[in-house]
């Protein structure tokens, strides 16, 4: 079943979230679907190579279908970057990069440094969207405000896109819980990331009316900066970061996400020349590591009194080889495996954007971005023509 | 999953549901995911206040959210008749002060008088719409004729509103069974609901034909009628109501709710001033009423026969201080249940619309409700310019 | 769980996937729903007589239902093909008697043959399609063409169908699985039919883009087509097909049915005069042959090395009278089933669509066709002009 809510995630939630663009409602979802199920495939195999390779067969398992959705949840929040500007080849020779890197990612954080990462602060959301806005950078396009009017939504468009959030809304507390040990961790993690989601809708609206002229919500920050709480207790949810927690996590990371699309997504634009379509920045970069952080902070300050002492171990998997790692030495390494992902991402994104940078993708010129009739056979459109027919004031032909 | 069900039901089953309007689909997918993620938060502290304070803690689980779900529900529903005539402000306010009420009820019902009510038709959906109901007759405008060619659908926002339709009628098996107890009861639940519902749309698309000029079906039936099926088995579904006790009521509450929005909201409307946008009357409030009702009769003619002893004293939780209520003695409470339902929705519906008039929430004017633009920030749409550009025989510039 | 994820596919699934046509919404939706209701009654009652009738009193579990769904998928099937040309009562005339040979179909090959088909491919998708093929040539409307200018699509309503796709796509791994024996068998199932559906995106996509003038993607290939992989696995899904065969089912069925929408589909209706809305054929028709073929090899190819001894009697339940038959002798029998439920859908398809030729049941003209207005009350839609109000160039009330 966790298994079902996250795969609605991926391909629904993203999908959909998507859609808001006015005339690239076929490429969001289309082109998630299609990246979507090439990664899934090409993700079993990685993950095969590097965790369960036996005797030349790979085993496969519900385990590793979830894991494939993660990592192409990455993939997703990549693509939200970019989205409009990159041809389908573009996006599938990123889905490949992408993939082989998070897994070599994921391998560091979670088998070398022993990091505790359930919901993926740092492993999907903070690599995905940093790595996503190094290549966005790196395909810069002087003249992208050509096709500035395509660049908007429009009302129906508005709505589809509330589908995708509210299926993200929904099913986040799944996917943070997804991989966590069955019984207490998972509920811990479930209910942590409900609390933080539920404050975090608050003060979003309250911020969205604040920071808006005459106090009107922006369908924007809805749509998203919502989202924010899921992300920032990626890495803490299953630990005991308590309700209390929760809520304050979920409330900041609306602020900081909110205050991100009013302020800082302009900036990042015309200064630093990072053209981020969705605002991933607000919505994965910065909540991402502000979960990474707060997971950090967690770790750092858990102890057996409020664990219980076999809950303590079975929380960090003190066993073995780490079996005589203090909390606050794991704290440490939560921290270090932040900027492994951050190195990573930038150190990727900028190998993988000089590969998408090449003359031979196919993708768009500048005027035609954000437009779909570039890959798709959109029909040819007399809708209005068809809304006019019980009109009686307006002949159909003049 | 129960909870996860009960939970798409609330956001997108009632988000979406209440798109239909031309110009109130932000309000409506927007308003009730803000007043939902509120209205949980608030409804948990009060939960823990009633039933699991402990030593200054609160203690939440799983199903401790089905029941904030549960409690929200009745919100979603009174938001229902007041939909496009309010502020964020007046909502939040709403909401506040109706979890309050629905708990007071509640506890009423459950733990003083021992009823019965699985699935909600009194506390849920009897106590929300005759709330809603009272508020909105308060809040009674005089000059909505001024808006009223925004009070209509458009094809597409239909459309949106079956997504809502559909996802709620194919969950409400699991909300009327979601706190049944698991194994039999839980089984009996769903199915007897599963029975009702089905039943319930055939006789819709009949009546809604009948009652029509030329035959034709009207989406809003559809939308709405098809549904109170399940409203109407709330009470019973978790006793031995048997598959045809089902089809039989669901046939019935279809045939109600169908009439109701033919003939009955209008004159709610003209005479008594009652002025209910999605028509919650036919939904919710009729059919919980004749949910309370069969209720009632199901529990009164429960013998030791059909259930088995075991099952019997289960059933009905008559242990402890119940061991010596009888079937019909139970039958008794439970229509007290609905006499106080509808008492305390009545009186609480009186005060909370009278604070909600008060002039210092910021509502709209009567001749801008119905219209997402005084409180959201709408794409300006050229949208019709946009569907031209692929016609030919229309030039895009003239 | 696997119930409601059947449950999801049948009623949003299936009604949204054709909702594409521009003027049509309504009928899709709400007959798809309007029938899948009726459908799912009905049976419940022929399996209670064909099954589980046991003095005079019928067994209702969840098994039942899933059942029942799986009954009503074959319907919304042959729906698809006659989509925009019936009226509700035929579609109603139509149910009846498709559920019903339905279970005759089913009882010949599960009970008779003692046929594996967990995934429908045969009892469903191929019979249902041809069933449905069979009516619509009967059905044959030579005068199409006037309403050949609403058969189309406009752009929200092909983004509409893409929440059908998406859903279907999601669960379809359920649906293959959701009868399948718990535990190994069912994981089977899943990890197959998804496999198969991953390889059929991508080489949907391919086909899609390389058979198109300009190498365009068309929406219709990415609505459907992608879905053939789970159609072609629906028999031998829950056998020992491996990741590596299903991969390959999911790419030929890919293939097969892209081309078939681009050429095959032209060619019946100009030739065969058989008139396919949804393009049935390409998608449920040849993906549930391919499915049907490939379960008999897979079946006749089972040794007991690949299951092991338990596991092979328990996956083709060679128990009692079947305890002497062999893999090849199983092979032969499961190529027999495919011929009987060709001769089912044939002979069946015939008989239902003269009935349904009758001239009692009000369907529309040749020019109403693909048309809500002729049995909806559809709202006069002025939603362009409400688009301008925003738009400070263009006068409102000129």
């Amino acid at each position: 079943p966790a298994f079902q809510d996250v795969h609605v995630m991926i391909f629904v939630g993203f999908g959909f979230l998507m859609t808001f663009l006015k005339r690239y409602g076929f490429g969001a979802v289309g082109f998630n679907f299609l990246l979507a199920a090439f990664g899934i495939q090409w993700a079993l195999l990685m993950q095969g190579w590097f965790h369960s390779f036996k005797s030349g067969k790979i085993l496969i398992g519900v385990e590793n279908l979830i894991n494939a959705d993660f990592c192409v949840g990455s993939v997703c929040i990549t693509f939200g970057a970019i989205l409009g500007k990159t041809s389908p080849i573009q996006l599938l020779v990123l889905t490949l990069f992408q993939v082989t890197l998070f897994s070599v990612n994921e391998y560091i954080l979670l088998n070398l440094l022993h990091v505790k990462d359930a919901g993926g602060s740092m492993t999907i959301h903070t690599f995905g969207a940093y790595f996503g806005l190094t290549v966005t950078r790196i395909l810069y396009r002087p003249n992208l405000e050509q096709s500035k009017d395509k660049q908007g939504s429009v009302y129906h468009s508005d709505l589809f896109a509330m589908i995708g959030t509210l299926y993200l809304w929904m099913y986040w507390p799944s996917f943070n819980s997804a991989i966590s040990d069955h019984g207490d961790a998972q509920h811990r993690a479930a209910i942590n990331t409900y609390c933080s989601l539920a404050a975090c809708v608050l003060t979003t609206v309250a911020f969205s009316s604040m920071l808006q002229k005459k106090g009107k919500l922006d369908m924007v920050h809805i749509q998203n900066a919502t989202l924010a709480g899921g992300v920032a207790v990626g890495t803490s949810a299953e630990m005991m970061l308590t309700p209390y927690g929760s809520l304050i996590v979920g409330f900041i990371s609306g602020i900081v996400s909110t205050v991100g699309y009013v302020y800082l997504t302009p900036f990042l634009e015309s200064r630093l020349h990072i053209q981020d379509t969705c605002g991933i920045h607000n919505l994965h970069a910065m909540p991402g590591l502000i979960g990474g952080i707060v997971g950090a902070i967690t770790a750092a300050a858990a102890t057996e009194d409020v664990y219980g002492k076999e809950g303590f171990i079975k929380a960090f998997d003190f066993t073995g080889a780490y079996q005589t790692r203090t909390p606050s030495v794991q704290g440490g390494f939560q921290a270090a495996g932040i900027v492994v992902s951050l190195l990573m991402a930038f150190a990727g994104g900028a190998i993988v954007g000089a590969i998408l940078k090449l003359p031979i993708w196919g993708d768009a010129a500048a005027e035609n971005c954000f437009e779909d009739d570039i890959y798709w056979e959109v029909p040819e459109d007399e809708e209005s023509d068809v809304y006019h027919m019980h009109s009686p004031d307006k002949p159909d032909k003049p």
